[in-house]
């Protein structure tokens, strides 16, 4: 028997110890039984004590408000094993908003209360008050964390979260030292402004980012890499390395093997990441093992998380550029820029050659190309799907407007989300919760994808998807044209709770036909998928998490904007929920005695 | 017996009519016991539906974001008779903040849940759901609401509130019309980022007002009087009247008199206002009748209101300059100005001579001259003032510095409200809702309020002033030299829950002979009072209303770093409190059953 508690706490205050050491106690004698039952592996508990609040700082060069976790931003980086336990003490210290953090790519298996959405899985923490997150990290991967509360992560309340293997167990590949780095976009006007300009009639749009960040650092109205250019309209930045918006610059060794850990969290942004003379060798994508695959650039949408390893097998007498470019949007954001500095180089010394230049914004067969490389590693670490499905849902994505709004629709339902959290809702019946209303599993045979909507008016709904436990649910997503003519927008869903098996992308409308296109054989296993512009992604997924779980589009102004579905599953199969999720709303109501207090 | 329901619904939409009718019969039925029993006169029911949430306006010529009721800034005026219910139902449309609204100069005799305090009468109305403020407006009067939580009064939510005498019932004055001016002052920076900048380390404040607004309008970066000076910084502005921020220009008819309610919701700014050729006669102050007193120009300090008689017997050919200007603070604001139009002209006709000018800011001989000639009417309408006290409690007002930060503190310390409203935590024994340590009642004797504190540090902290049920209570407050050597700040504080007699203002540290200059024959008796620099303020009041209630600077920034105290009395007494006022924090979950929920 390992000892059951190893602490990695890194915010840790004198004052907290004996707490610390209380806790310690409970769960060793708590965890005796099982951790003999069941694993002689040691499994460790990381406690952290986090405050979100607002602060000053320049993400790149021109001084805003940023949401910070204990005064850094990016939040601090969580590090696990995996079967270990994280628990977060969220304190909210924001002057007059609730808040909540989703960790992302974590499935919270038995603690769908801890998945960090609000209105879905809890009540937004209030201002002043705590909120305790204990889930366990169940397999090894790169995830991150963010907000999951308005517009919150585009505020930049976010940070990564990495799981090793277990102690005594091996990844699949061999790497010499890692780089993990956390992909957002930036914008100047504040996400409240944002939020307001795209809830107001007629609504008004975010427009593309200012800076693209790399661990929340970029620069703004300069180029790390003006000198390369005589007629760059951007000057020359003047870093001295120890400023916030400095480049985050990858220091290595020569001849030896990195593994980059790249976890996207913009709000809008499709990235693409080449490096100067350096091929890359993808290994991990959202914490499942791929079949590696070499790539001269990678693209990287929001939500998603992939591991590349990289050799330093260049001339080490020079440094190489890294390089970040804007995909599927016409780019009017500058490439983030970094370093690959061979140790043997001063840092500071100029790569040979000009940065790589991303491929074309709408060379979407170059991104198809690489998408389609995206391959399982095999069955031992990645489960196989189920030849066959339960249930089919087709999910048609459309902008659409109401009343003068502009939103986006999931056959033609926009996703307004209710004050009472789903989870409290279903599990008590609370009929007022929610709509009872099933919302619709397709959409009219005779829709036109190609086109824009012939009726563009939608409305809004928060109706739920109740999944039979253990069922084998499809899910296909279906892009069509925009309300304006010949414009149809890339879309990264992301999945709550669960990974999914991505069968096949398409072309067109699918039809039943394109279900001899489905890869049944060793489908990427993950809880991020893109759907190309007029194009399908046909998913699968085992609903075997009993909880409430958000699907959406992981663009931040989308999800605003309505473009979400609500999954339920095994509700009733879940143990007592603890109250603190639950003290808002109907909830709060009926658990609170009487209708006056005294 | 009249009906007990007559509906002013100004925001009446045709869906709620169903819920009105049916609110309107259960009011007549358990109305129709009490309204026989204890008098004949009409009371009425003015229900209002609300929904407060941000939208884009111009209020000075500038787009930014305001905080809106039904779409409106500033909000709905609301308009009733005294000893009618108004029962606002209040809706949060916002996205990630709370929000509540204070009914400013209401009593809330009986209903000390519906103040309108978060933290200190109940829990923030969480976004998507909704509180029922209702209660009784006792007495004819000026007032007016706004946002009471962080600084959303600063980011606009306010509005007027007025009360006429009860129907048969009749002013000690004569006029003929009316006209309702809400003051506040405007910031192009968000309210939230205002809030980080005053919890920074170090502090950034906030700095002077860009514009003063009348009802809400205000002109930026131009002048309506440029063209009366040939150096003029600001252009004449070219406004035809539709615009938002177009003048709020009051239309006369000659030789009547009319009644200006004038209130003052500014975030900082003290104010003075004069009339081209016209005197004033002030009359009411907080809802209290006045001594009749003539003046050119009137002071209005943040949280106060006044009524003034204005004749219109000057020359009808003519318009006249209404203006208002910064007092006590040296301005960087421009005047505000509207027109007094004499019906029989157009109202774009210049008046003939420039807008008055403002008294010199630190002319605080002028400002002390007007405000010692308040005096309360007489004591068929004014309470007499009890001639002792039981209690006595000095309250000194400092600058403070704290581990780097600003603060303003009272007997050095500065308030920092808990996450429980006190409502609660008082009620129900909740000894961990706040701390239970005893606020000083006094200051040490050595204390030199001419200089900056020899010892700048303070601290937080957030006790009650347990008050006697029915004591009477003295409060002095002590203005003192502020962090810097000879600054001394206006402060005007604000009461909830009561008025008091305000029986003596003086200079330098009070002492026990002062109370020589006690007026116990007609103080006014008011809601708010201002303490002038280096000088105290005197003032009495009984508590005599169950409840738990603020009283602070009414200055939102120095409120946001700590410059208010905490009251209660008499909290046992109340009958049971509506549990939607205290679903959070501790009392959310002592009521909510159990530790977990299934």
């Amino acid at each position: 028997m390992g000892a059951p508690c190893n602490f990695l706490c890194e915010p840790f205050s004198g004052s907290f110890k004996g707490l610390i050491v209380w806790y310690c106690l409970l769960l060793s004698l708590t965890q005796w039984s099982s951790a003999t039952a069941t694993s002689n592996k040691t499994r460790s508990l990381h406690f952290y004590k986090w405050e979100v609040e607002y602060m000053y700082w320049s993400p790149d060069g021109l001084e805003n408000v940023v949401m910070s976790i204990n005064g850094k931003f990016p939040g601090p980086t969580i590090r696990a094993r995996a079967g270990d336990t994280v628990h977060v003490h969220l304190t909210n210290k924001l002057h007059t908003e609730g808040v909540v953090i989703h960790w992302h790519g974590i499935r919270q298996k038995g603690t769908p209360w801890a998945d960090g959405t609000a209105s879905i899985s809890q009540c937004a923490i209030n201002p002043g008050e705590s909120f305790d997150y204990r889930f366990t990290v169940d397999r090894a991967g790169t995830y991150f964390y963010h907000g999951h509360y308005g517009m919150q992560r585009s505020a930049g309340l976010y940070g990564s979260l990495i799981v090793d293997v277990a102690e005594g167990e091996k990844e699949p590949f061999h790497y010499d030292g890692e780089f993990d780095l956390l992909l957002s976009d930036w914008w100047h006007e504040s996400a409240h402004h944002q939020e307001v300009g795209l809830s107001s009639r007629p609504m008004r749009w975010i427009g593309e980012p200012q800076t693209l960040l790399v661990n929340g650092r970029g620069q703004y109205g300069c180029s790390l890499a003006a000198h390369y250019s005589n007629n760059s309209s951007l000057s020359q930045c003047n870093v001295t390395g120890h400023e916030q918006w400095a480049p985050f610059i990858l220091h290595v060794d020569p001849n030896k093997t990195y593994r980059i850990r790249l976890s996207s969290t913009t709000a809008l942004a499709s990235l693409n990441l080449a490096i100067g003379n350096h091929k890359m060798l993808v290994v991990e994508a959202d914490g499942n093992y791929l079949q590696p695959f070499e790539t001269d650039d990678l693209d990287i949408y929001s939500g998603e998380s992939y591991s590349v390893l990289l050799k330093t097998s260049q001339d080490p007498s020079q440094n190489y550029w890294i390089s970040f470019g804007v995909r599927g949007r016409k780019p009017q954001t500058p490439q983030a820029l970094t370093i690959l500095n061979y140790k043997t180089n001063s840092a500071s010394k100029f790569p040979l050659s000009p940065p790589p230049v991303t491929p074309r914004w709408d060379d979407y067969a170059h991104s198809k190309a690489f998408t389609n490389k995206v391959k399982a590693l095999d069955h031992k670490t990645i489960p196989k799907p189920p030849s066959t499905y339960h249930r089919r849902i087709t999910l048609l994505n459309t902008q659409n407007k109401m009343n003068g709004y502009t939103k986006w629709s999931i056959n033609n339902v926009s996703l307004s989300l209710p004050a009472t959290p789903y989870l409290g809702s279903i599990r008590f019946g609370l009929q007022n919760g929610f709509d009872q209303t099933k919302p619709p599993e397709n959409f009219p045979v005779q829709y036109d994808v190609m086109k824009p909507p012939g009726n563009p008016n939608t409305t809004t709904g928060n109706g739920v998807y109740m999944l039979g436990y253990y069922s084998t649910v499809d899910v296909i997503l279906q892009n069509a044209n925009a309300l304006a003519e010949n414009v149809s927008e890339i879309h990264p869903w992301h999945l709550h709770g669960h990974d999914f098996w991505v069968l096949a992308y398409g072309e067109g409308k699918f039809t039943k036909d394109d279900e001899k296109k489905f890869n049944l054989k060793n489908p990427p296993y993950r809880n991020s998928a893109v759907i190309f512009p007029y194009g399908w992604t046909a998913l699968r997924f085992v609903a075997d998490n009993p909880g409430v779980w958000a699907f959406h589009c992981h663009i931040e102004p989308h999800l605003h904007m309505g473009m979400g579905v609500v999954l339920a599953e095994g509700v009733q199969r879940l143990p007592k929920i603890p109250k603190e999720a639950l003290s808002c709303g109907l909830t709060g109501k009926k658990f609170m005695t009487g209708n006056h207090l005294g």
